[in-house]
């Protein structure tokens, strides 16, 4: 299987790490968006949408959008599940998991950072207000939702989780541009023990 | 169960066809986002995150984010399936569903438009001109799936899924905001048919 990812992609990180997790052996394919190749024909014709990751399989199948990649990688790979076979439970991990799918992460993403300051001329502490105010209102109920889950020690409580999966490249993102912490202490603390797993460690952009 | 949702909400939207669909009896609660009513103790309490919709069952299980509520409710009522249940299929519709629920709708939802124009002082052509331009990119690579998937009747070809679900209320967007939409004729011929669909019709933020 081939992995076509970008090592800062928080899309693809959280892949990077299911796939250590599970002991699936992917060959990584770098698509480097410095030179827009997740916009050239070849890519598109894997990825319509022209978005890493996108995972590719030995007859061809290829897959792309890091939350349904995450869900088939349960039935290629069941163990570590990603998500609970339990309904509630895998419905839990998946309200999470959006939480920073689709309220977080879309708004701070490259290609809208890009607009922000090419299209709309917005300047540089402007465009670093916008990321961590997406941050702070993601996180505030994701910290609320990780403590009425139990608190840890993972944020789906005892059972590790897709939403551990994309809580620590989140965590990456607001650290890198500087967004304050402090009011989440849970995910602070969650984050911190997810880094010490060795499958996280080394899906980490600079690994 | 009590179904909090905002008629013009398109991820409330979603979750009242499925319901429809699924002859699952809600009671539906409005919470009016013109006055910040999804910012209130009482429905933050509910959903941490504050954002519609949000679905509260008889033993008081309430789970938030639309997507995270259509995957359960194939466990509550499996007829009809959103989600197939072979993994490649259930993978394509995610991938769909995702790059309506993660791509395009929440660069374009009302609270991001608001920031836009109060925060960022963006004029009016500047901000339709942003709204379109990720539907844009989205439908792109969506017309392209679906074409892949078989070319209708549905997004996945013979078979109605939790991505039309998604497609209805992002095209009535994208009509409410006059996007040009003759490069995805697919996608509007798609659109046309489930309009006519009674469990769709009903949804519809007019109804």
């Amino acid at each position: 299987m081939k992995l076509y990812n970008f090592p800062r992609s928080s899309a693809s990180y959280r892949v990077r790490i299911a796939c250590n997790l599970k002991g699936i052996e992917v060959e990584k394919v770098l698509v480097n968006f410095r030179e827009d190749a997740q916009r050239s024909p070849d890519y598109l014709a894997l990825n319509p949408s022209g978005l890493t990751p996108a995972l590719v399989e030995e007859d061809g199948f290829a897959l792309s959008q890091s939350i349904a990649i995450l869900k088939y990688l349960d039935h290629l790979a069941p163990e570590p599940r990603l998500f609970p076979v339990d309904p509630r439970g895998e419905a839990r991990v998946m309200e999470m998991v959006q939480v920073i799918a689709s309220d977080i992460h879309p708004l701070n993403n490259l290609r809208v950072l890009k607009y922000l300051k090419n299209v709309l001329g917005v300047d540089e502490d402007a465009k670093n207000a916008w990321y961590a105010h997406w941050i702070a209102l993601g996180f505030e109920g994701l910290e609320q939702q990780v403590r009425r889950a139990g608190g840890g020690p993972y944020c789906f409580g005892e059972t590790l989780s897709a939403a551990d999966l994309c809580l620590v490249p989140q965590m990456f993102n607001a650290r890198r541009f500087e967004v304050p912490l402090e009011a989440y202490p849970k995910l602070v603390e969650i984050d911190a023990r997810l880094q010490l797993i060795e499958a996280f460690a080394q899906a980490a952009p600079e690994a």
